[in-house]
């Protein structure tokens, strides 16, 4: 039973990606169009995602809820950005009841038919903000900070597993403050949670921006994301943090009395992150040898693989491999794992070929590999494979057994911080400053990346780039050089450089 | 702002219930006919059930995953009694897209009609054996342990917040197994997990046994269930475990190659728990002062409440708060509390009166309550107030500083063990044999509780006594005395004693 290579990244990107969510058990579309299944490995990950950013919403004030996930077609209308932006691919429950016909299957009861047609959400502001209607009467009951972890849905035309389904996994921060400084302040300050999570979880640098007016979040006054570069110089959208202003309670007439005993309109932000991340996380670290998951969201951190070829071999390495999984499981609880223990699995798969069961390891990104055979245990020694460097310049010889519990502990804190520098080099050699709209053109298709540019701050402009190059502008970013210039495409005033790519 | 009281349990038990679910901020029913908005003290309660429940199922060897929320409808139509028992409750999508119509909200878009109708999944069997069909080949792929948390839709006409709603949150665990014996084990392990969770974490006393034929779940060969008696001496099913034979591997033609090399079909389970537990919890433990939780599900395990008038009382009485809060914190990990660490809340919401605060946190269960005053700081002393002892008989007063913790800490283990053996206690006293189907129809009106009386089997016997009586049989109990009788209703032989209770 030899393994299929995967695609390599260089010949079929999209291919690569594929093979890796499905040969590592990630996902796989089902028979319910764009709707995906998220397979036990790639749901583990998801539940790390979720264990790290669910401690920092805490952290940070926040605390969880559960609301409906129908929304009565009307509440979408009562806030117009958002009735345009998300009409076009809704979900819509017309009936309530089915009606079994013995040996002729199922029916759609007509009698059933609901008064108002409900929709599954896409997202929630508007169910939210009418129960906060009444949540809401003093400047006591704020600031009012909620996130939600729910599925929602969104009926893409085109769908690609993790990236953009019809029906996906995420959290949405909703909250409403008494003062627009406040909730702004709130807005950044979620922000900057999304970057510590995506560089120092995922690994994964991510620059810090505000979106254009064409790419803000349909009924946000403002949105801020972060923005990661994949492995074939795209840009990913990882999260979202949005200004809502008073929208929302205008929509929903969430007024409160302030201080000063007037009536106000509360002020609000939402944000958002969801199961895409597990997409940016295969895209940003990944190889021709399968996945890559940094050390702190790893379902699985270690895999001790025990070799032998008689039984008593098998029982002898498999006896050591059990005390060093012991000697692991006892290092620490530490922020670096979550304050968890490490997870640690033991192969005794005999069965299979030593290469095999490697090579499984390695499809499925688990960070550290150690290898304990007879001749390592005639020296009291094994041997640690890292990940990150696949091969044999990864490998340490003859690691001493009374030490390799420690010496794990930093190989993995290791490997974390290389994945890091590695993509952000990465990124920072694929980033260019241009000022001709006619090279742009030529290396946006090769060889790609982000390209920072003077860009004259109109729609029009704007529409234009993304018309003829298929680019967007992905921010405006917070952390770069400011510098005056000139738009590349109009020539007119600019304030700063912005950032162009093409994304998923 | 005086709180109002709430209804008591003996004049109103319909109206005590919800005034606690209102009052202590546990839920509320939204604008969305039969969904409810979990709030955030109720939802902490569902994930400390989340988090122990989702050890239980991992340290028995299972894993989660995401299956879509949406079914095509012909799949419920292949399982013929799946077909009968949901169809009369799904939430049917039948279009995807809306349209806005500017100045005049949004329509459904007659043009995005969909080919097939989807159900939004009421429980998700077909889905999942449809998906196990590409997962399972070979022996060696089985079994097959997996679990989903999800949110489910079952369009229930009269709705109640925790105990029905349309929409609910759950986990489903779906397992494949290649032998019948092993598939029934499994049946049983897990509803054994369920009895394990309700007793010692729960602290709610259940019965454990197999359903009649008439209240099975459509689509098993038999159902278990654990079965819990509220205040009011009706019944709650907790929680059930299914056997599903090979109904659903034949229904979605799911065979795997046997050691044997023949071609068989897999044997299933299915089994689930939902928010439902948390109108259990409320109605097993609480009292007329609110809501009591027991500590090992408790959001928060202890509030500290600093007394003073002045600001330097209440700087002084706040410090030691806080010192006592970090020697809580500093305790031990442990398996009572998840193997996680308490938590603390310090209340130093001086604003309101002491008898305020005193009465909002016993309305939010909170086990104990810690007081300081600057009399008690005089002596380096607080008092202790235990959730399940309202009044100054829960009240330890003098408790020593230095000790406050680890007096606390056993504290919490006495009110969780008390919890137990007091529900218990009202259970077994509110369970009673019977033979007379006269006396059965009065006492099952008053005072009601469970009984156990013989039954001939029948279904025709099962119906006219819940039509008669709005009794049903909770369950043919496991592990009660064995004894052969003559059925109460038709004198017709009888092999043991089953327990008859109306329920919610």
């Amino acid at each position: 039973m030899a393994a299929e290579k995967i695609s390599s990244r260089a010949q079929d990107y999209s291919q690569w990606y594929l093979d890796i969510v499905n040969r590592a058990g990630l996902a796989e579309n089902s028979d319910v169009r764009g709707c995906m299944v998220i397979k036990p490995h790639g749901y583990a990950i998801w539940e790390r995602i979720q264990g790290a950013l669910d401690k920092m919403f805490k952290d940070t004030g926040h605390v969880n809820a559960y609301f409906p996930i129908f929304i009565p077609k009307s509440f979408l209308a009562k806030e117009e950005q958002m009735a345009e932006g998300f009409a076009k691919e809704c979900a819509v429950i017309t009936h309530y009841r089915l009606k079994a016909i013995p040996g002729k299957g199922v029916e759609v009861d007509p009698e059933a038919k609901l008064d108002e047609e409900l929709i599954v959400r896409p997202t929630s502001e508007t169910i939210i903000w009418n129960t906060y209607k009444n949540w809401i009467q003093s400047y006591r009951d704020l600031p009012l900070l909620i996130n939600q972890w729910a599925n929602v849905v969104r009926w893409e035309m085109r769908t690609r597993l993790f990236l953009r389904t019809a029906e996906f996994l995420w959290q949405e921060g909703h909250t409403a403050h008494s003062t627009q400084s406040e909730a702004e302040e709130e807005t950044h300050k979620m922000l900057e949670v999304y970057r510590e999570f995506a560089e120092e979880w995922m690994a994964m640098p991510v620059l810090t921006g505000t979106k254009s007016e064409g790419q803000k979040f349909p009924g946000a006054v403002y949105t801020l994301c972060i923005e990661a570069m994949m492995q074939d110089r795209k840009a990913l959208q990882a999260g979202t943090s949005h200004f809502l202003g008073q929208n929302f309670a205008k929509a929903f007439n969430v007024q409160f009395q302030s201080r000063e005993g007037k009536l106000e309109y509360a002020w609000a932000t939402s944000w958002g992150v969801s199961t895409r991340l597990i997409g940016g996380l295969i895209m940003t670290h990944s190889d021709d040898q399968g996945l890559v998951v940094p050390p702190r969201l790893a379902p699985i951190h270690v895999v001790i693989c025990p070799i032998g070829k008689t039984p008593d071999e098998q029982k002898a390495t498999g006896d050591v491999a059990d005390k060093l999984a012991a000697d692991l499981l006892a290092l620490p609880r530490d922020a670096f794992y979550g304050y968890d223990t490490l997870t640690v699995k033991v192969d005794r798969d005999f069965d299979k070929s030593p290469g095999f069961r490697f090579n499984e390891w390695e499809l499925k990104g688990v960070p550290v590999r150690v290898e304990i055979g007879p001749k390592d245990l005639a020296s009291s020694a094994c041997v640690l494979a890292r990940r990150d460097q696949p091969g044999k310049e990864g490998k340490q010889m003859g690691v001493p057994l009374a030490e390799a519990a420690t010496r794990i502990d930093s190989l993995l804190r290791e490997i974390q911080k290389k994945l890091f520098e590695k993509a952000k080099a990465f990124r920072d050699t694929n980033m260019h400053r241009i000022d001709s709209y006619e090279e742009f053109k030529k290396k946006i298709e090769s060889p790609g990346g982000f390209f920072l540019a003077h860009w004259d701050g109109t729609r029009e402009t704007e529409d234009k780039i993304a018309e003829e190059t298929k680019a967007t502008i992905r921010c405006i970013p917070f952390n770069l050089p400011k510098e005056e210039g000139r738009c590349m495409v109009t020539g007119n005033p600019s304030k700063q450089r912005v950032v162009f790519a093409k994304s998923y």
